[in-house]
């Protein structure tokens, strides 16, 4: 593997998988790979879970992790080719990513979208910035439209779930990616990325389903089923997604906040008792109900606390291709 | 030792004393009690002192801390049971604190009390959230209404004190804990906490003097003597704490600011050339005079630096509960 | 060496380069002689490339680095002696210095000159209060008027170019450090800096050009050639450092930001196929043409990335002097 920005990088997604519950197993089994390298964590963006869960996975490994609040405690990127910069903006990442190149052995990186201008968005432009001018493995912790360590650890808990309690018959278990409400515009990032990795991993029946207005890019969705009707998606569903995304054709807007698309226990019953998954942070009572994140049927925080075992199993892969 | 949140954590607070100074004497000398361990060091407000004792004392029993400033580098938290998050709480602890219980073997908080409502503020809240939810032991960094790795390092640094200058006849010393003014309304934390801690070690004459007004809680100050009159109070001191608190039953003010209750070394005459203590930072001529701060009676460089050892020992006690 | 804040405190600059060059070929050779040491590293303003090449040269010497945002992390600090503290700053630095003097073997501080007062900055008030009060060894990572360690990684990349392609017939290297435009007023750090190292190492022919009213010190430039005719300065020249600096008299002001001062190929042609460097952050197309930096004669991300071996051979000899 040389970068982590999409499935896409991944060769094999099960034999991934089967390394990452092989580090939740044995954290430490492969202390000495990392040694002497080091793994720069830069954050244009704020994060809790991908912050701590890529710091430790790097420790792991043996590996010394750097992290940089790039705009809070360094200087704000410049990301357009050409520009005068006599703006706010500093530093330009031509000049700057060549230079993490030669401080660091891997790069990680989290940029946000501006939820602005689609096009800009969808171009990934600043990831691929640092991929181009870096000269080393860049690793996505989350940009503008995908998150591709959130969608691993997805794939790992699903695989672990199925694993303890396997579909009866062999059916592929049913996975539902549903819209939820929230209050802010946010990334359409954790869905696309989701999509994107079910549909590659191939192994469910995947069906999508948001309100009108909340279209996600078919490059992503090719193969699920997508539908407006939520009660009609959750029937018999082994795995429900909650996530909110802000809208796609007027770009980034919040359109409908309708209170009735938060899932609740009475909706549930229509599931095949179906495990509960979210990225996480959730705004509670508003995105998924305290019944249901508090209940039997939330695996969020192992969903979570996955995310190590992904990173890891990342990280791994480039080291390894490295040597 | 499960948690450490006050001086009920501590079954002996003599033999606690006695390992953190042996820590002094050995900083490296368990170096591999915490080896493949890792701390989370959470902050919700300011911190330096505890911020930089704290990892350190963690790196010398070769425990790999993780800082984290939640608001500025995460999401702000939400600790409001059953809230319905619509507004600028983004994460509520009950997600956040089992993740952390996951990534980390100890997780440290320092959270500050709002000043504003002090039934809310004295349930302490915050803390207690991180404990129901984390399933990890909990170190407090400073709460609403305790500081207990200050006081044990104010405990530690009296006794380096009192062995180096026994005093003369075995009696007990005298120790003044005393209110200064100060220009922003403070937490009553240090003065608390020390209250505590003092009266739970038992070996001293205790008197505790501030303006009317500035009471603190009888839970905390039962056992001491509490008089208005500064002067009183300091005749024939040991030691003097000098500390700024704010109102206690119009909660969370400033009524007084009167100069006159700083202390200084015409003041300090009355006492058995006592030492000056204070937990830093302090506001110079606001607060504690320069010729104090800078007198030999100071110790109160002595008193921060022990900072570390007294993290020290308190991590290593969880370590060895937690075999 | 006991501290490293100028040029002043380096005994050989020869000796110094070669070891830092021995440490670009070899960087863990020394990875013992840090072991159980610390070193902290204060942050009063921001930084990118400092921030990093200096943590990762503690880590090569087995050194654990640890990092504190002073304002943004912990309190303000009060430097002038005797304030009455009722206004913002929170803690003294004669209170804060000596307990990081026992917390860490090291103290490095970065603190940038206020450009309001030119007596003030150029007291050095801030980092001379830490070298007075910390008790331990104190690094500049740039100080209100220097930036040693910048410096030093610009005589180190000078040689490493000399050697590679060395001069014909054993002439002296014409330095030349000419002013740029920019939108913001900037320090006179690195030009001061860069003048003192380059006189004090005295192994070029060395011209320094700016427009009228950017005079620098001449306890800095005492020794170089000084002309307001730019196109005359590079004639010739096989090293052009480009950098801007604030107005000298009425200080810290920018009068003129004629764009014509900007370095172009056509401008470069004048030389003798001159390398060109900048300390980066660069404003691109402002200061710095693209065709500059983006063509064959531009040094700068070599000269960034030598920061790792100008920081490890400062540390080195500092911890050298400590055994």
């Amino acid at each position: 593997m040389k970068n982590f920005t999409s499935v896409y990088d991944v060769q094999q997604i099960d034999a991934l998988v089967k390394k990452a519950l092989a580090y939740k197993a044995a954290p430490f089994k492969d202390k000495s790979l990392g040694a002497g390298k080091r793994i720069g964590l830069l954050f244009l963006n704020p994060s809790m879970r991908t912050r701590l869960s890529t710091q430790i996975a790097a420790q792991n490994l043996g590996m010394e992790p750097i992290v940089f609040n790039v705009g809070q405690e360094g200087w704000a990127l410049e990301f357009e080719d050409e520009a005068i910069m006599s703006g706010s903006t500093v530093e330009h990442v031509k000049d700057a990513a060549p230079i993490m190149g030669n401080y660091f052995d891997i790069l990680a990186i989290r940029t946000f979208p501006s939820l602005k201008n689609r096009e800009d968005d969808y171009s990934e432009l600043y990831i691929k910035q640092f991929i181009k001018y870096a000269g080393i493995p860049v690793v996505s912790l989350e940009s503008a439209t995908l998150h591709p360590l959130q969608s691993l650890t997805d794939i790992i808990t699903i695989n672990e779930s199925l694993n303890a309690s396997p579909i009866p018959s062999g059916k592929k278990p049913k996975i539902v990616l549903t819209w939820a409400p929230h209050v802010k515009a946010l990334p359409q990032c954790v869905a696309n990325s989701f999509a994107q990795w079910v549909n590659a991993w191939g192994k469910a029946d995947f069906v999508i389903t948001h309100p009108e207005d909340y279209e996600l890019h078919e490059q992503f969705t090719k193969g699920a089923t997508i539908t407006h009707n939520q009660d009609e998606a959750l029937k018999d569903a082994d795995f429900v997604y909650v996530k909110n995304w802000s809208t796609f054709n007027d770009y980034g807007k919040i359109y409908c906040n309708d209170p009735e698309w938060m899932l609740t226990n009475k909706k549930l019953a229509a599931t095949n008792n179906a495990k509960v998954m979210h990225c996480l942070p959730v705004r509670r009572n508003v995105e998924l109900s305290d019944e249901i994140l508090d209940g039997p049927n939330s695996i969020v925080t192992q969903e979570a606390s996955n995310r190590i075992w992904a990173a890891q199993a990342v990280l791994s892969e480039i080291l390894e291709s490295k040597k």
